[in-house]
């Protein structure tokens, strides 16, 4: 029910007026058996969504899922066996297939992302940077890949960026102005572009302090200063070329927005035979 | 008002309760001016939509243009101001740029497809494989980039498939099939897998041949074969390394997947001045 | 689920905030079963619809259509059995019968349109003069009767009209223009209201020309001037009276307003026993 | 705002992914004036939904009414002029047009009906067989055209029929316990289809009874009898032939299903001039 | 289905972006059974609605009642078992509750009204000052108490205030303008606030008269007066303290804003066990 | 446009067919003013949702406040004037007034408990047992009444219950699967029913303990035990009567479920004058 809204809106912009060439050409009656199975090595994700779009259109199409959600597969596996009415069946692929691919893509680079700082004490975690209108799927994805997620909007943690320390001015006043407005169980993370700022946000003791666009030996320093007094979050164009080498500055949290504004969807078909 | 139902979708998985950090901050009677800037060179898309956006949260907020969609600009090109409540800027920033980061990207990356076609006959289109609940609006981002769109959906367009022939039991049952029951303003398009089937498409008078994971040599005899007999297109994992050569074959048409479902959004900011 | 929006609206602005009539008389455990009966000669077509306005107000009750759309059927015949909670039943007869009366209407109507060109080489189809709300279930009412669809909207075809040639300054500009920017798929019409236009029409290649309120005699002579290298499509104002005599004109297309814009609901009842 | 629901679904359903031919064709930048006319003689109903037709596809369209709702006009009189986007005016005429047509249409023919019995006591009224998703603008045209409107829906009203007494165990009993259970602004109608029943009814107190297909003869026999004890509604085939005969037999209300099921859009044009 | 709509929005307000503790905590296959219990003396209502708050967040859950709407019982008293996914169960709980406290707290707020004018004539009837969105529920809560429903809306009866009387210059021109224009199934209400305009109500004929903000003295003589020409609704500043005597001044009806505009939720727990 | 659901929903409720009411007796060219004034001293909440319902309903009413929302008022204050079509107000009225009337109740209701407890280092704080479907605008009538918000939802915030510590198998290991899953942003709160709890939830790090439904004296305990090692908050049946005694244990915050589930509307009138 959750994710009913944005799965509708994709069968109904696909549907339009009804698929014409299905409907013009495959018998009401015709029964199939369709098989999703994955093209290339890629980590799951979205196989309930896939299978509720199917539902959503024809609520007597049988979806069985042969994997579960965040597991890594190979290319040929078999991710889910569905049976129905063969047009409807065809009239469903492209959408129940555009959800998996995308969000499995996303889930498969997320894994990447993780794999490459392993044994560090660093996380990969996603941002704000989201698709419109599949904000928490992709967050759900990413999570399948190993990742963590930030928050996932405006009202589930404070995040005080340069434009409102500037208006604030200054650290302590906007850190005193959320505290008092804001429920006790949401943290404080503070954006800062200069190591001069580390002060301040301890001294008015944030959760978090985000290093935004640091180089990797701004980042060591900083840690350095900040010394596990709070959280700290690297953060600004971290691609898989360099996510190692910012994960072993020692920050606890890497943000990512490539995970979800830079997807390449993954090959994943459906066959279907009579 | 056409697109307003993602965009509120997009604002509201945003907002959710309250952009806490922003109202618990900023003076509710703050003026501010936002410029929108690009950060690299890009083919824009999406300014209706982000100014669609502000207005949506804020109709006192006055957006206005200074490019238009579809125009390629340098990177530190101002794009686009803003001004209004310093809150209502900052708490609609991120879903404003979030749609015109992907649909920018969608355009930029068509224009380079375009681009390394230039001076064949071929034309690059799109496909279905884009992202849930922003079909129409990515499809725009193709022709803002220069490409063309293939159909929008399954009721605008008879697009016959392998599994649509197998189930009609040939060619010519299909695609009689589909010509009875559809619209007259609607084309038959069939797709095939072998130069064997070219013969029965033309006897039975499509009107486009899909010509599907072919190599450039396969191509080359296809077009020969059909001889503008009726239009081809040519699909199955074009990249940017690949379509000059299946361009060079002679097709009329490159569908390209990765347009939409292998994106990059192009780097946007928002700077917010008192 | 694709019709479910307009059959919610039909059974909110019925019920309300309530059936207080039958809310205070019929015990809610009190079961019935309801039979639906044509009072009159009549082709069927909704019946799929009215199941569902059953069960989207009670997914108890069970639907049993004893026909199926598109049979033309005698006074009397029972078209389907309708068992479940008396009180729910008699909530939804009255919408559940609206959309019966109404599709079985035109699909009647449409029915004796065709009957009364049997034998020539040209079809009835329907027009964009539909129900605000009810284009597809009226669209597919003229399937059932035996019609055929123009396009559902605006975005499946092409049909350029008298004000956009006055804008675009001709038949040729307006076509090119049409061309470069629609997908492949779509085809072009253009509507023309004197038989000087036929030429240009047919030099510059379009797939089908409407001959907007000609005459017969008229009809006749762009048949003849046609003669077959495009489609050609007779419209306005045409009636039972007069169809006939425009189908021996030889055109391949006749489209009637008349199918969904004066619509006779046919008489359709439900008997309830308890 | 009230019918934004319904407005918004019919522009959806015809503009779907885009209005491709004016978008090819038209000029963005384009202005226009459209005059909206009737072609025959009518009684103008719908000229405020369709102005929110156009407002709502694009606020910077004007547009002007020349004369009101309920107003009856000869044919070539101008309703209506509206100016702005050349464009946005081809793409909204449509589903403008298809509302103010249907509910002119309707409140025409109420007007006819209302003509017949000038000089009787009787009043013509509507009935629940309306257009699904069109009720309240259905019955705001039969108010346009001088009738009168029976109950909106299912708990304005307490109608007791046929199935509602054999379920009670008689009228005295289904009226107690519709009495005892809702609202006191409500009144109780009875469906009788035999005089009968009359007695009972009045013992009880009902506030109008439903004569249900009766003969003219029945119907003078029953407001004999009735005399005024409360009020008498006829019911049930009536039409434009025998409505006078009705009226002349004494009865308060005459309801007519074909005021709303079986209508005739009138014939109201739009000319667009640069 | 009638009141998914306000269920969805309680779902999504409480979900949000999902509920992080369960999910967290909880194993997805683990199942549970939760018992739903009265924490005081209370009259249930609400149960159906508690149960689809956990069918529409998960289709598998068994929701079973063990008392019914509108039974008084004691604390302690198990009011219904749901079982499935315990994480399900927990995510959905609180919202459950919310409706069930609130609206059982209005049926038994009804109650003690009820039950201190019994033998009186009177009855206990709510009025328009309902929660936002919950207006039916929370009529359906009165009535489950014992309680009588006023009109529902605006639109399903005639209640004529000072305002309407200023405006139209009377109480005879006001009726007349009602009678004239509304459906003949609703009654005409006149509000009051003076004993002299009894007299100009009964001369008009109008179907209940309410006696707004009159003392029990005043009341007295407004019934004496009245003498059952009409109905007689007392209102205005009612509790628990007056209602007795203002029932025994004889008046029909006395609508006690108060019913649903203060509401004290009851106390239902819900105890979840492996 | 964030509250717009719920404003709609209200209206769509009350207005239903149509304000029969009015549109019979009041000219729909007629203006006037309407004055909205408390009748009791309160605390303001609303004005702006007020504003909002006058809008959705009639975009010409022109709404002016004349205080702000979190301004306690004595009786007559004059809150705002709306100027526009008569009978849109009169139409409006009651919606507006249902917003205003409860949310002031809770701002008001709120300033009492929060007056209560001046002077200790103890803050009111809600629940989420508010009414469904207005959850955000309760929350901020909290605020505008002195009072802090607890989370909002089930996604801002971990707050682990009996029911999770039971399923997780302890207090560490429910408190390291959290932390494991959710955003760094977000604390963790545990409600414990013993002090025998303190020390493991203390031993793990968690940021607030909440004390359920402990006397006095227990409280005063846990506060000397925890020491401000995390915060404390205290819950259950929480009163006027006794919140002062609560307060002076020197627990952090006070939970007052009563602030949203036991409302009583505040009495607040609009005069309309032609």
């Amino acid at each position: 029910m959750l994710h009913d809204q944005i799965i509708l809106l994709a069968l109904q912009e696909d549907i339009g007026h009804g698929d014409v060439t299905t409907e013009s050409i495959v018998d009401k009656n015709l029964e199939a058996e369709g098989i999703i199975q994955a093209q290339e090595e890629l980590v799951v994700c979205g196989l309930e969504v896939a299978g509720r779009v199917f539902h959503l259109l024809d609520p007597d199409i049988q979806f069985h899922a042969e994997v579960a959600d965040g597991e890594k597969v190979k290319a040929e596996k078999v991710l889910a066996l569905v049976t129905g009415s063969a047009g409807k069946l065809l009239t469903a692929e492209r959408v129940a297939l555009n959800f998996l691919q995308r969000l499995s893509g996303i889930a498969t680079q997320t894994f990447h992302y993780v794999e490459l700082i392993r044994g560090t004490s660093a996380q990969v975690i996603d941002t704000r940077k989201t698709t419109p209108g599949l904000r928490d799927l992709e967050k759900y994805a990413v999570r399948c890949g190993g990742g963590r997620n930030h928050r996932f909007g405006l009202s589930d943690g404070i995040l005080i960026k340069d434009n409102h320390l500037q208006i604030a001015g200054g650290i302590k006043q906007a850190v005193q102005s959320a505290r008092r407005f804001v429920s006790h169980l949401l943290k404080v993370e503070v954006e800062i572009e200069s190591l001069d700022q580390i002060d301040e946000c301890l001294a008015v003791g944030v959760d978090c302090i985000l290093l935004d666009n640091m180089n990797v030996k701004q980042l060591h320093e900083a840690v350095k200063l900040i010394d596990h007094r709070c959280l700290t979050e690297a953060s600004g164009r971290i691609r898989l070329e360099n996510i190692r080498k910012i994960a072993e500055t020692g920050v606890d949290l890497i943000s990512v927005g490539a995970l979800t504004h830079t997807v390449q969807s993954v090959d994943i078909h459906m066959e279907i035979s009579g």
